[in-house]
């Protein structure tokens, strides 16, 4: 191989390194402000937050591309072939982390004139926050192809699924308490659920990090702890 | 290029898309059974559909390792080229297809032991049946790069999107009139909206087949009629 090969090649990597954290830097913005949009109720925001999610999905389409085509022209092997996939895998991972952002901001726009249960929305919105950690900590160990803080980040989301499951059974709670909360409750069930999931894909990033450094895929089966799927609760305790 | 090349090569794209079938049929079976556990509120039913989860997990993972490798062996080019990088994106969409199946399975195991509204659990299950004959039709037009039948299946998700908005609305009105309905209701929330989700996958596959036949993307912004994201229900008529 030419130097003058290698180094084209080094330069469509470092591209594809490039559009990543683009891609990185909208995500984390479209979490914040979807989290923002949400404990103000701020539908303008909301609306700023849905218009921008089709600068990731454009992004996402081209980096796929170009990856691929890096494959089928430049054979790269081992490392080099994994840093292709990988790049392929993170900007799946934030294009999906941008669509649930949008489905928050989505509720957000239908709430919006509802000012009610502010504390519960803190809850959801705090959450929000320790999302916005994981996936900023996942984007750096990511650019820095840090395992060890990605791992972190990975064992970190069970957290994330507990206090999800708690809010869960709140909202549930407020919405048994008064119906008058029952639509406003579910739109922030939903809102809730969209952030897990978002802590979600901040975990398969860890583990596309992982696979990176070492080649070796972790096992599908983290620990999870999102009881809510499993949650129910009674309306009032038995006579 | 010598026979035994290109025949060899035929012979890899022979195995992805035998992959890809047999994905597709675990796929088509989860979300079948799913809808017959939550019909019947089969506990037994609901933990097979998230027993076999793990099997299409790793059957997308061998497929995404197979085409990225089939890539950097053959290089392949055009309709060669789009076809394997189709077999990644057809793969993911069923992965998730399955976590949906069996994320309605898992609101099943919740409410197993309760038997009410049967009115509008049989709602959400025909929800899932016309999915599920999206399902088909659309791994039907993959197998035989039908792109007319794609289209059909990519146009007709909208119906299936305002038939989760009135399910939404009814849902609602079920949780205000008796607060006994909430925690069941809630869970037949999600389990409508992963339905809808997996109605979304479907016409991914489809805009997969329509870049696979034609090398062209079809816009992202297919008009959607999911309107619940938006709606909002007074519990009570104004004053």
């Amino acid at each position: 191989m030419s130097s003058h090969i290698v180094t084209s090649y080094d330069q469509e990597l470092q591209n594809l390194r490039r559009s990543i954290a683009e891609m990185g830097g909208i995500a984390e913005k479209m979490v914040a402000d979807s989290g923002q949009a949400l404990l103000r109720r701020d539908a303008a925001l909301a609306q700023a937050v849905i218009a921008v999610d089709q600068r990731l999905d454009g992004l996402q389409r081209e980096i796929e591309e170009k990856a691929i085509l890096l494959i089928a022209k430049r054979q790269p092997m081992a490392v080099d072939l994994r840093e292709t996939i990988s790049a392929i895998r993170v900007s799946g991972d934030l294009e999906r982390i941008g669509d649930l952002a949008k489905n928050v901001a989505k509720r957000v726009v239908a709430i919006a004139d509802q000012v009610q249960l502010q504390k519960v929305v803190v809850g959801v919105e705090h959450m929000n926050e320790l999302v916005q950690g994981q996936l900023k900590d996942v984007l750096d160990a990511y650019a820095t192809q840090d395992t060890v803080a990605a791992l972190d980040v990975w064992a970190r989301d069970g957290g994330i699924d507990a206090l999800y499951t708690s809010l869960f059974r709140e909202l549930l709670t407020y919405m048994m308490e008064d119906p008058r909360n029952i639509t406003f409750c579910t739109h922030l069930l939903f809102c809730a659920k969209n952030v897990e999931r978002i802590g979600d894909h901040t975990t398969n990033i860890a583990e596309t990090i992982h696979y990176l450094a070492t080649g070796e895929t972790l096992p599908t089966d983290r620990p999870k702890n999102d009881g809510s799927s499993f949650a129910t609760l009674d309306p009032q305790p038995e006579a």
